[in-house]
């Protein structure tokens, strides 16, 4: 396996999401806090227009954009598109890419803590994660690791050979918490940390494996024909993203004072629970599964 | 003093606040949760159009666009300035009123609590506070009642003959909590009942005085002379809207590892901390004085 070359850390994907902009600001103004011994690695403003525009974007949401076959269809045009192309062009191209590892930080409305997001299977990524929560227990892991290939994945950060989320909140859009960005420098600084040592072979012991939540699907808002929402996330089940829900427990309450409850046969843990940015599309959380992350030695 | 005859229940003023536009839905439904022996009440939904664009506005923040002389000024004639006017025609016209009490309900981003907003000073006011108080301890007061007359006030509330504002957080911006929800439908119960009890000389015994803040000014983010900002509410500071402020408190955090300390000569109480809404005038927070309001038998 070759070393990780260059690394990229991108801020304000989505313009709202400030964390990450005030974040890459802050590396550029000290850049010694990117450097590492065997590796360089930069920043990228993925989005300053919708920043600008305090909006998560102008157009259509860049963290969509990145499948190989629309980054190659040049009819695909919106803002967001062909900032995806310019992207591409300076982290990938995806499939031979300059960057061997992207970092994209993120921020939720949701109760999620300090979560690494991985994209892709492999024991880069599982000796990652297991080093992320040796040194940041509160940290969570969350994979989508075989439901996409590379090539098939919206998501910026698979532009590079390897890609990462670092998602942080609560945190409403258009704020800045402290505690929120000390937790998103923290976990950021650790994947640099990895990245040297993993090039360096000079990993500490690792655990042998890791639990994560394995994304499953998402579930929608309660609806009527007309797409109106007929009720809301259940008082029980706010703020308690990765806590298990069991088949019968209750998800929504309804405007008119019932109940719907989780008919799955098996337990689930949620994330992303009222997630602001997904009320367009009327999601109201995902679902995942608890998996256990082996470790190569 | 005559009876209250007309009260307004006001939902949707900020388009992305949803409490306020699912509860007067609510109410629209079971029109018996607003109806009382000795007034009629009724809904309004002040700015439909922003939330069909889930924005706060879409041309000017329609809760700052009451002023007698805006009102009665033709050429003020964005889509807000224009809505301002026809809900004056409805609720006013300021000044000799329809409705006899407006409830304007407000969501903030910030860990207020359910917060009971008095926008003039006067026995109703007060007694109003302390009744909502016993019903509902964990209830803040929250007093503005000797800035502005109510000819030169922007609120929407100030419409009517008597005004107040429910405000209740955390919530992000376009996302409905259900205990948020929750609370503001028992505050606003708890106003109707006190109404009906008013009219009908049948108040229970109040409290000699009840505790309140009373708005002193709003202080801006630490910013530069570009007008970049320079630092953060300090994580002290954030989310502890109404607990003390005593001199010399840190109260910012500074990107470059710096802190701005709070100056004045006296102890104050935050309110509206790190506000998403007010970033974009670089607010920071309100500054409010604890106040004894007295109760007329």
């Amino acid at each position: 396996m070759a070393d990780i070359k260059q690394v990229a850390i991108v801020g304000g994907t989505h313009g709202n999401e400030f964390s990450g902009v005030y974040l890459i600001r802050r590396y550029q103004r000290q850049p010694e806090l990117l450097q590492r011994q065997s590796f360089h690695a930069w920043t990228l403003f993925a989005n300053p227009q919708a920043f600008a525009a305090n909006k998560r974007y102008l157009d259509a949401d860049l963290n969509r954009q990145f499948r190989r076959d629309d980054l190659d269809n040049p009819s695909l045009s919106n803002y967001e598109q062909s900032r995806a192309k310019v992207i591409d062009s300076v982290l990938g191209p995806k499939g031979s890419p300059h960057a061997d590892l992207v970092i994209d930080l993120h921020n939720t409305t949701s109760n999620m803590g300090p979560v690494l997001i991985l994209t892709q299977a492999g024991d880069f990524y599982n000796q990652l994660a297991a080093y992320v929560k040796m040194q940041m227990p509160e940290a969570v892991i969350s994979c989508d690791e075989d439901h996409l290939s590379a090539e098939e994945h919206r998501l910026l950060c698979t532009t590079g050979r390897y890609g990462v989320i670092v998602e942080v909140g609560p945190q409403p859009q258009s704020v800045i918490r402290q505690d929120v960005l000390e937790q998103m420098h923290s976990m950021t600084q650790h994947i640099l940390d990895f990245a040297d040592l993993y090039n360096r072979s000079e990993l500490p012991e690792l655990p042998t494996e890791v639990e994560a939540f394995r994304y499953l699907h998402s579930i929608m808002l309660p609806l009527n024909e007309q797409g109106e929402r007929l009720g809301m996330v259940h008082k029980h089940v706010q703020d308690q993203d990765f806590k298990a829900i069991q088949p019968g427990d209750p998800i929504f309450t309804l405007f008119d004072g019932g109940e719907i409850r989780y008919e799955g046969d098996s337990v689930v843990y949620p994330s992303f629970i009222n997630e602001a940015a997904y009320y367009d599309n009327n999601l109201a959380m995902s679902l995942n599964e608890k998996v256990t992350l082996k470790i190569s030695s």
